[in-house]
């Protein structure tokens, strides 16, 4: 694991990874996005052990991708209910791109489960563009280093 | 695990991550995009153990992301590269979406390690985008179920 904590550290991807390199990670936020905010709501919609989801919520809530809120039912104990943050609610982009990617490369034989519009109803999609807003397929971009590479 | 197999089975983010949905794979793929190959160059690259390596590269094979070819260095035993196939190729747009999210939510203070770019030098972004292919926020698409939802 020492690449973890030394070498890729300025490489953002990575240090994405830290906090969502983990199959679950990603789908409590898709839950989030479908507006689960209670452990019991993303441990009943997930199948995940409870033990795995509370990891995972204490791992976002620090990343600053979910917010702890408190909230108390009629003669129950306080519970924290979890909600996206700005930084949460911009992973739409990442969960937007594996959807895509999955309808056309892992397809399950039944049509997409789901599909990204536009709050007015229009089909919606991911893509790169340039600085003048035009749509690049994948093929025209490369990546380069920044000021953060490595020497 | 009882989601990984029935109920989420049907949704492209659930099947995308049973392929991607692990740190090193994607880091593998990041390498891949880098111009690396071999076995060596991706254990040297990452710091991963030999046999997570020899895993994460037969997930990968076995799901088409990358292509397994041999080679043979004058005097050596024949051995496999991999290399990226279409579908792999098109993952540029999901690490792209992750670099773009770390580098504004996890920066590492040392600014991006790596850049997006047109093949002509331009700034490139990652974006959802319309049928009219207009930008738009992530506050403006949401996901609707489609065919393959579950009833």
């Amino acid at each position: 694991m020492a690449a973890r904590d030394t070498s890729d550290v300025r490489c953002s991807i990575a240090r994405s990874l830290e906090v969502l390199g983990e199959r679950w990670t990603l789908l409590v936020i898709r839950e989030a996005f479908r507006g689960r905010s209670r452990f019991a709501e993303f441990r009943d919609a997930l199948g995940v052990a409870p033990d795995v989801l509370s990891a995972r919520l204490k791992t976002l809530v620090e990343a600053g991708v979910l917010e702890r809120r408190a909230y108390r039912e009629p003669g129950e104990r306080e519970r924290s209910s979890y909600h996206l943050t700005e930084s949460g609610r911009e992973l739409r982009l990442v969960l937007g791109a594996l959807n895509q990617w999955g309808d056309r490369y892992r397809p399950s034989g039944h049509g997409p489960a789901s599909i990204l519009q536009t709050v007015d109803g229009a089909p919606a999609r991911v893509t790169f563009v340039d600085p003048t807003d035009s749509p690049r397929p994948v093929e025209d971009i490369v990546t380069v280093p920044g000021p953060g590479a490595r020497r």
